[in-house]
């Protein structure tokens, strides 16, 4: 019944919390590379998967259209830290496809890295959806709903166009019907699919195929501009600083998603209890397992395994790591 | 090897996440009313047993000495949002013991709350100690070592005389010998000892007793003063300004205790992956299935075993709950 634990908190050197969780590392074939737990489980991939809520956005011709740079591109793909530099290019992504920011149906919320928050705090009353870590998804949806020739009220419900091209993207790119099937409303009111983890891990496989000629613009856009997908301090753009031939996204509630493009693999993970802290390190481990690295780029994913805990004086205090499964 | 599960997420009406868990419910006799999990596992009870911390400041003679209030007692059992209430018992305590913001060895942080956050953010480029939601704790350490005629500084440490008042109080309370026991370090640098989850509840059962004078005067503080031990918006505060009858207090790492002192119980509950939210809707679950209260009381643990989940525009997108064990 249960998941394999995945991750461990310690402290003063004695456990204090663990995690469980499911993975799958899939070739684009859809052979099982490595997993553990229950890999058929369906589970709501949330942010995980904004590269496949990007692909309609340049398959239809939108992201061509309006001159979508890699910035974009990589802000279309992120769940940002609502930096400057990211409200920046997500305002440029809105006026080049002629929109404007009341337009966005994301809701908003303060900027999620502290020192950013912070300014906005000292610069207004209160938060803007253009800060909303979703807003470079939004962005692009708003961009693909004009392309549409669509109505912009409503692009987040689940049958406006734009949702149905959503649906239609991440059902097809992970071999699974998901236009039928029960959903839920993610954290930026659009639908959110549960898919198995095999399928979740498939999409990211297919998405490396050398004639895929999205992704191949997705995964060139956000291992170009890794600050573009997270932002300061987050473990996705420093992973993929420290490791540029990966790409890998977090999803809300202890999902993870990664394509490792010169192997053409796919991972997908979920840490049971929705812990983003197991996720990550979990997600670092199960890359340095596999056989594709050199020898400095496995130290680096192996470090990536084990964070340290400091706590209000920066002592440090225990660690997260990730448990061999 | 694996505990229950003792909460879930859903999202549109589909699990999301699930967590598992420990608790136990014991009488002031060490006899066991309700269990799930293995309760001889031993916790870090970190800011759950503030009250057990705060014993020794009493039955010393510091608090009489120094004319603490039962808002003192309270917020010396708090782990507080830093609003501005907290922020001015904290430094009525300092000053009434003659003690000063340099000697806190708590660190700083940013007040919990957002709305106290933001306002501190504004008046002010750096967060204080005293603004950190252990400083209640921290100024109740401060007036012991005082009492005891100890040096303030180091009074964090673990050879200090106040953290050996602390480790003798709990090891006390809890029927555990944690003198020897390893330990490790706590989010505001004071020591925090592992302890079976049975000893903890044990702990909490004898707090209740009419013969325990400093529990006593704890319990009817911090019913008295349910704002103190906590603050806007949070659990703690909420069930006991809606349920008068209890005593709860939240740990980090997913630790939940409480006194049911009508009852003369006890309870300790550890929620295995750390998560905040499953300890809290477990915790009135557990609460809920006991036969102590009337209808209304039990309507009201019911009520709060069961938390909605919304998104950034305030749409319901699904509900943490507790599952029976």
């Amino acid at each position: 019944m249960f998941n394999p634990v995945i991750a461990e908190v310690t402290r003063g050197g004695l456990l204090e919390s663990r995690h469980t969780g499911v993975y799958a590392v899939i070739d684009s074939d859809g052979r099982v590379s490595a997993s553990a737990g229950d890999i058929s489980q369906a589970v709501f991939p949330r942010s995980a998967i904004k590269a496949f809520q990007c692909l309609p956005v340049i398959e239809s011709g939108a992201a061509d259209r309006f001159g979508f740079s890699d910035e974009d591109i990589a802000l279309s793909c992120a769940s940002h830290n609502g930096e400057p530099e990211h409200v920046r290019v997500a305002r440029s992504m809105l006026k080049k496809a002629g929109n404007t920011e009341d337009l966005f149906e994301c809701g908003a919320h303060w900027p999620m890295e502290i020192n950013a928050q912070h300014m906005a705090v000292r610069e207004s009353s209160k938060p803007l959806p253009v800060q909303n870590n979703c807003s470079g998804k939004h962005a692009a949806m708003l961009a693909l709903s004009r392309h549409l020739g669509a109505e912009p009220a409503g692009y987040v419900e689940r049958h406006h166009p734009v949702q149905g091209a959503m649906a239609a993207s991440i059902g097809g790119i992970c071999d699974c019907n998901i236009e039928s099937a029960a959903w839920g409303v993610d954290g930026c009111s659009v639908p959110t699919w549960p898919i198995p983890i095999r399928n979740m891990a498939l999409g990211f496989a297919r998405l490396t195929g050398p004639t895929h000629q999205a992704g191949q613009r997705i995964i060139k856009a956000v291992r170009a501009h890794p600050y573009m997908v997270a932002g300061r301090g987050r473990f996705d753009t420093e992973l993929m600083q420290a490791l540029p031939r990966v790409f890998v996204k977090v999803g809300a509630e202890g999902v993870y998603c990664g394509s490792v493009p010169h192997a053409q693999l796919g991972i997908a993970l979920k840490c049971d209890d929705g812990a983003t802290r197991a996720a990550e390190v979990a997600m670092a481990s199960v890359l340095a397992k596999l056989d594709v690295w050199t020898n400095e780029e496995k130290r680096t994913l192996e470090r990536f395994a084990r964070q340290e805990l400091s706590n209000w004086r920066n002592i440090n205090v225990g660690e997260v790591h990730a448990v061999q499964t």
